[in-house]
C-alpha cells in the first residue's frame, strides 16, 4: 500500500488545501481529484448523495493519487466502515461533542486491537493491493468536526482521543450554535477569536487544526491564525462564483 | 421563502387531506404533487425507495407547490436531516414511545437555538431560496407517529414536546401492537374508541391529530371521530383498486 | 418453456385488456402486473424510463405470469432484441408506414432462420427456462403501430407480413395526422370510421385488432367496432383519475 | 405554456450565453440553470450521461426558468423525442451535412402537420401546462451544428430548411476536419475567417448564429464576428479552471 | 406463503450451503438464486451495495425459490424490517456481543406479540401472498454473528435468546480480535478449537451452528467439527479463484 | 498515453485470452480487470447493463491497465463514440455483413482524417491524459464480428478495410445461421472447418482471429486452428460453472 500522501504532508508541517464535493457526481469528483488539491472531501452530511453516491465516487477518484475523504452524516459506524471499505483515506465526522463519541469514532476506523472496524474492505483491496488490511490503520486519517459549543467546550478532552488526527471547524453551525447566525463573519472579533483559539489549542496537542471557509478570499485568514488545513467551499459555490464572476464580465441580463 | 400552505390551513382549522408515495417513483410523486392533495407523504420506512430515491422524489415535486412529507425509516437525525436539506417540509417520525424521542426527532428539524439541525440546506435553497435557513423554523411541520401502546401510555407526554405540530396515528401497528391483528377494522368498537381518544387529546393540547386509512371509505369515519388531517391509502393501492374496480367491470378474467 | 398465455387467449378469440406503465417504475410494474391484466405494456417510447428502466421492470415482473409487452422506441432492432433478452413476451413497434418496416421489426423479433434475432438471451433464459431459444419465435408476439395516414395507406400491405400478430392503433398521433388534434374522440365520426375499417381489416387477415384508450368508458365502444385487445390508459392517467375522483368527493379544495 | 424565454431574446437580436453540462449531475445542472445563464445545454453526445442522466436533469432544471436545450447523441428522432417529451426547449443536433438531415431533424422536433413528432410528452405537460401539444411546436428551438467541411459545404441548402432556427458551429470537430488540429486556435487566421464566414451567411437567412468556446477569452471575439450566441465552455472545464487559478493564487503544490 | 425451506432443511438436520454476494449486482444474485444454493447471503455490510442494491437484489432473486439472507450493516431495525418488507427470508446481524443485543435484534424480525416489527410488507407480500404478515414470524430465521472476542464471552447468554434461530462466525473478525491476524487459520490449534467449541455450544442449544469459510477446500473441516450451514466464499471470490485456474492452465501471462 | 498493451501482444504473435462481463456490474468488472486476463470485453449487445453500465465499467476499470473492450449493440456510431469517449480501447461491432458497414464502424472509432469520430473524450483524457485525442487512432483497436452467412460470405471484402484490426467470430448466431443450432459444436466437421477457414483468411491478411468459446475445454481447439485471441465464456457462466462443480463435489441436494 502506497503511503497517504496528506499523512506525509501534514507530519511534515505543510500547508494543505481540499475543496468538498456536494453535487454527488462521480465526474465532478474525479476531475476535481485530477487537479492540484491536498484532498478531497465528500460530503455524505450535507452533500446530495448518500453512501451509494460516496462509493461510487471513491471508485471513480482512483484515477487520481489524490486521498478522498468523506464526512459522513452520523456517527454511525455502519456508514463509516462502508466508505472506509471502498477505498477512503479519512473520515469526517460530525459534531464530535465529547470523548466518548471521539473515541467511538476513531474506534470505527482502526481495527483491532486499537479499534473496532469490522474486516472486508472490498474496493480498497482492488484500490490499495493485498497488505491493506495490515497498514490501513496507519493511513486512515480521523478529523473529527468541533461546530458545537458542547464541542468547544470538551475540546481538552476530545483532544485526548488515541488516534485523532486532527480537528476540523465547521464554521456555520459553530456560528449558530452560539447565536451569531449561520453565516460565519471572519470580521466578527468574537468568531474569529473562538476558531484561532481552537486552532491553537490543537497544535499544541499535536493535532492538525483545519477548517472550512465559504469564500476563498478568507483562507489566508485562516492561515494566518493557525490553520494547517483549509477546506475550500464545494463544487457547486466555486462553479456558482465561477459563473456570477464570468456573466457579470460579459453584461449578461 | 413562501410559507407552507399545510401549515396555514391547519392554523385555520381546515380539513385537509394526503397521500403516501411507496412506489419510490420520482415520476408518480411529480404527477401526485400535481393534483389536489393538501400534501404528499414520502414513505421511507415501508416504501420501496430509501433516503436517495426520497431526495429524488422531493426535487421531482418541486413543479408544483405542494408540500412534501417524508416518513423517515428511524429516528435516526442523519436522515431526518437529510430530507429536509433536499426540501421536504414536513417529517413524519415513526413510533414515538416517550418525550425524550419526541424533543429528539422534534430537535432534529430546528436549527438552533430551537434545536440542533445542522447548516447545509442543498436542495432546500434552490427550491425556496436564500433565506431558507432563516425561515425554516417557521414553516417545517412535525408529526410523530403513535402506533403502539407504549406510545399511546404517553400520550400526554409526548403531546407537551415543544415544537410538534402533529400526532400521526398509524392504525396497523396500533392494532397489532394490542393484539386486534394487522388490519385495523374501524367497525371494531374498541379501535375505533382507541383512535377517537387519541384524536381529542391531540386537539385539546392545540396539535392537528392525523391518522392514516388504507381504505378511502373510512375517510368520514375518522373526520367524524375529530381527525383534521386523513391521509388516504397509498400510491400503490389506489391504482391497485381502481384497475380491480375497472376490470371487475369490464368481466376481465 | 411455458405457452405465451395472451397468445392462446388471441387464438381463442377471446376479447384482451392491458394497460400500459409510462412511469418507469418496476415497484408500479410488478403490482400492475399481479392484478388481472392480460397484457402490461412497458412505454420505452413515450414513458419516463428508457431501456434500462424497461429491463428493470420486465425483470420486476418475474413474480407474475402476465407478459411483459415492450412499446419500443424506434425501429432500431438493438432496443428490439435487448427487451426481447430481458424476457419481453411481446414488442410493440411505433409508426409502422410500409410492408418492409413491417418486416424488418418482425425480423428482429425472431431467431434464424424466421428472422435476424442475436442470440445472447441472459434475462429470458432465467425467466423461462433453457429451451427459450427453441421456443422463443413461437410465443414472442409483434405488434406494428399504426398512428399516421402513411402507416394506414399501407396497411394492407402490412397486414401481408409473415410472423406479424397484431396490429396497435394509436389514435394521439393517428388523429393528429389526419389534422384532428391530438386527441381523438371517439365521437367524431370520421374518426371513429378510420379506426372501426382499421380494425375490420385486420381481422379479415387473421391478425389481433388492438387499439389504446385514454379514458376507460370508450374501452365498450371499441370492443363494438371490432377491438378483440385494448390497452387502457397508463399507470399515471389512472392513478391521476382515481384521485381527482375521491379528493372531488370529499370537496377537497 | 410560457413562452421559450430564449426565443423572445433572439428574436429582440440580444446576445445570449450557455454553458454545458457534461457531468451528468442533476445537481450541477440545478445549480446552473439557477444562475443568470439564458440557456443551458446539456450534452448526451460527449458527456458522462445518456438519455436517462438528460431526462433526470431536465426534471431537476424545473426550479427555475432557465430553458434546457439537449445535444442530442445522434440524429435518431427516438432520443430527440424523447428529451423534448422530458421538457427540453431546445434540441442541438450534431454534424448536419445535408438539406436532408436537417429537415429530418427539424421534422422530429414538430408535431405535425409541421414534422412528425409523435404525441406523450410525459414531463413536458407537468412543466408546461396543459396546452403543451398546442404550443410546443412555436417554443422548440432547433439548433443544428456545422462541424465538418460537407456541413460547411452545403451550409446553404441547410440554412433553407423550414423550421430551422439557429446554426450552432462546433469548432473542435471543424477544425480537425480541416486538418488544422482539434483545438481551435481563434488566432489562426484561416480557422477564423471560416467561421465568421459561417456566422455571416447564418445571419443572411435571418437565423441565429451559435458558437461553442473553450476559453473564456475567447467570447468577446466571437460576438465581434457576428455570433448572437454564445456557448461557453462546460461545467467540468469552468470548475477545473477556477481550481487552478485558485490553487496558483495560493501556491499550492 | 410457501414455507422457508431452508427452515426445513435445518429441522431436518440436514448440512446446508450458502455463499454470499458482495457485488451488489442483482443479476449475479439471481443467477447464483438459480444455483443449488441453500442459500443465498446478500452482503449489505461489507459489499459493495447499500441497501437500495439488496432490496433490487431480492427482487431480482424472486425467479427461483431459493431464500435470500441478508447481512446487514448494523444492528439498526430500520435496515433489518427494511430488507425484511422487500421479501428477505433471514437476517445475518453483525457483531453481537450480549443477550440485549441479540433480542433487540430478533425483536426486529417478529411481529407483536412476539417483537417489534413494523407492518408494511410491500415486496414481500408480491411475492409471498397475502397471508405474509401473519405467516412472517415462523418463516424469517435469524442468525446472530459471533465475531469478537465480547462476543465469545457472552455466548451462552446470546444463546437463550428467544426466537434466535442460528449463530455465525465470522472467522476473519474473530481471529483479528484474538490477535491472530485477519487471515482465519483452520490450520492453527486455538483458532480451530474456538470455532469448535461455539458450534458445539450452538449444538447444544438446539440452534444451528454456521459459519463462513474463504477457501471452498475447509468446507469439509467445517462440517467436520460440527457445522450444519456453511457459507462460502463470495461471487467476487469464487470468479477470481475460477479466473486464476483457469489463467494458470492456459499459460497466461 | 500509455500505449494500448493487447496491440503489441497482438502485433508480437503473442496467443491473448480474454472474458466477458454480462452482469452490467461495475464491482465484476473491476475485479476481473484485475485478473490476468488480457483485456475484458463488456457486452452491451447481450449484456444485462446498456450503455450507462458500460460506461461506469470502463470507469471503474481504471484502476487496472487491462484495456477494456465494449461489444456494441449495433453499428451505431453514436454508440461506438459514447464508449470510446469514456475510455474503451478496443469495440467489438456485432454481425458485419459488408465492407460497408466495416469502413462506416471503423470510421467511427478514429478521428479524421481517418474517420469521422467525434472529439469529446471526456473519461479518456482523465484515464490516459492530455494527448488522448492525437494518440487514440493508435491505440483503439477494431474487431468486426462475423456471424452470419452473409458475413462469411463477404469476408474477403470486409478484410479489406483500412483500419480494421480484428476478426471475431461469434459461434452462436454463425451456427444458427447456418442452420445448425445456437450451441456451436465444436465436435461437428463443418462447424470447426467453417471458422478454420475463417481464422485462416483473417491470418492471410495480416488481422487478428479471435473467436468467443462457451466451455474453457475448447479453447485449446480454438489455438490449435489459427485462433490468436480467445474470449472465454462471460463473468455469469464462469460462476454458475464454478458453483455448479463445488456443489456437486459437496453433494449438495
Amino acid at each position: 500500500m502506497q503511503p497517504n500522501p496528506l499523512r506525509e504532508k501534514w507530519a511534515s508541517g505543510a500547508r494543505t488545501f481540499a475543496t468538498t464535493i456536494v453535487s454527488g457526481s462521480s465526474v465532478i469528483a474525479q476531475s476535481m481529484a485530477a487537479q492540484a488539491w491536498d484532498a478531497i472531501a465528500i460530503d455524505v452530511q450535507h452533500g446530495a448523495g448518500g453512501y451509494d453516491s460516496a462509493v461510487a465516487m471513491i471508485a471513480a477518484c482512483a484515477t487520481s493519487p489524490t486521498p478522498i475523504f468523506v464526512r459522513v452524516g452520523s456517527h454511525d459506524p455502519a456508514g463509516i466502515m462502508r466508505v472506509l471499505d471502498a477505498g477512503a483515506l479519512g473520515i469526517v465526522c460530525p459534531a464530535v461533542e465529547s470523548a466518548a463519541e471521539a473515541a467511538r469514532f476513531v474506534g470505527a476506523c482502526r481495527y483491532a486491537p486499537a479499534g473496532y472496524r469490522s474486516v472486508g474492505p472490498l474496493g480498497a483491496l482492488l484500490r490499495f493491493g493485498e497488505d491493506y488490511v495490515e497498514q490501513a490503520n496507519a493511513h486512515v486519517l480521523t478529523q473529527a468536526m468541533i461546530e458545537t459549543r458542547a464541542g468547544v467546550e470538551r475540546l481538552d478532552e476530545i483532544l485526548g482521543t488515541a488516534g485523532l488526527d486532527s480537528i476540523f471547524v465547521g464554521p456555520a453551525d459553530l456560528s449558530l450554535s452560539h447565536g451569531w447566525g449561520h453565516r460565519f463573519d471572519a470580521g466578527r472579533k468574537e468568531g474569529l477569536a473562538l476558531v484561532a483559539m481552537i486552532a491553537a489549542k490543537v497544535r499544541e496537542r499535536g493535532l492538525v487544526p483545519a477548517i472550512h471557509v465559504v469564500d476563498p478570499a478568507t483562507v489566508q485568514t485562516m492561515l494566518d491564525i493557525g490553520y494547517q488545513h483549509v477546506v475550500i467551499a464545494n463544487d457547486l459555490s466555486l462553479l456558482a462564483r465561477r459563473t456570477a464572476e464570468l456573466l457579470a464580465r460579459l453584461g449578461a441580463r
